[in-house]
């Protein structure tokens, strides 16, 4: 391929297909959320799970705020500013954060511990901070296009749908109107983020750093599951090999 | 234990061998360092540790530059720079992070690969990040309190140098120079940085706060080696189990 190649910019269509491609690396092949999908997981690898996903349900609103506060465009906030809506529920209405806590309770999981965040492993705050500290440090088009993992989230959200009442019916299945609720919000979202992806991007090289913030934001979901791979299937948690190994 | 006994200080003496306690979840204790010590490492996976702990060295000169940025004291600022110095060398002389590449050829590793942070694992990235941000965020006094997991690492310094040339042979001596380095380096920054925590975390709240703070950052330590721990020794790097695995 020569550099004159290299250089001209995918059309919409062909930058649209290379940032679905994407979802190859998507955290549905990360084995954790195999062996959940297949009915694999103990209850303990399950709440393991829903206790460290709440970090990141936290982290959502605040990683939203940022998208805003590098925002000066009215109409894209006024768009934008649903999110955190979404997560923390409108007045009188259950919000995405609600919601996962009422997912932890059908787990057995009590609700003030799992707020706490006490129990959360290093390994997702870390990576989940990251995502927070990107949109911070970055335009909000680069933090819109990180969020389009989005276009991957509807398969994994109707296959906790599909296969959690047979495969773990010991959850109330009230537990799962997270999931419900994000299928229809995530499909908006990312109609949204995917336009400001495909408009702003242009040049070649503008698309390839694209392709690399959605890869950024692959890594985050995909390091989220390392960490509590390590915790809860190898049974290694921090310090477990520590001459005094509780925390 | 009464509210008025929580609430008092602890001593001088009593806040710093809480502190020097905490070496107990220093990561010399983590698997990975303990395959490390004994020998029993291939040279596949000290390589994936040099090739890892390089950007935790190129970012150390990074969270070193954020306290300077926060610290409006000429004279802790006129310590605290020599740290920078260390590590990118005066003009003339071979610093930290030289030294590290130097250590990487010396394990028959090729300098420009590692230098381009290509193999860097995204959740040893996300760990270090963390440590950067944090110094980033937070005042020069709490950034100081965070460095002082140096108060362990002379230890893990001459176990190097004195295991690695026996369990090691293949690899250049002249390449543990780095760890000769900082033997002397890291005594006099710690002497520094603990003074600074001393002094400035005094009533019983803000101690308490030094120790999660110290706490933190042996998290960063022990979470780089997960990372590791699962891309080499249970092979199982990001997406190794993706439809398309390559990266």
């Amino acid at each position: 391929m020569s550099t004159r190649d290299e250089m001209t910019p995918w059309s919409r269509d062909e930058f649209e297909a290379r940032l679905r491609g994407l979802g190859a690396r998507y955290h549905i092949h990360h084995p954790y959320h195999r062996m959940m999908h297949e009915g694999h997981c103990t209850p303990e690898q399950i709440r393991g799970w829903v206790i460290n996903r709440y970090y990141y349900q936290v982290s959502i609103p605040i990683k939203d705020a940022n998208v805003l506060a590098n925002c000066p465009d009215p109409e894209a906030r006024r768009l934008w500013v649903q999110r955190i809506l979404d997560h923390d529920g409108a007045e009188g209405e259950v919000g995405g954060i609600e919601a996962w806590l009422a997912l932890a309770e059908a787990c057995g999981l009590d609700r003030e511990r799992v707020a706490s965040l006490d129990d959360v492993l290093p390994g997702v705050r870390f990576a989940v901070d990251a995502y927070v500290n990107f949109a911070r440090r970055s335009t909000w088009q680069e933090a819109a296009c990180s969020s389009l993992t989005e276009l991957f989230a509807p398969e994994i959200h109707q296959q906790r749908l599909t296969g959690w009442p047979d495969h773990y019916p010991w959850i109330d299945d009230s537990g799962l109107s997270y999931f419900r609720k994000r299928l229809s919000e995530a499909r908006r979202d990312v109609e949204h983020g995917l336009r400001v992806t495909l408009d702003h991007f242009t040049t070649r090289a503008e698309q390839e750093h694209a392709m690399s913030i959605l890869q950024f934001k692959l890594d985050v979901l995909w390091t989220m599951l390392d960490a509590m791979w390590m915790a809860y299937v190898e049974d290694r948690p921090p310090y477990h090999s520590c001459p005094e190994a509780s925390r």
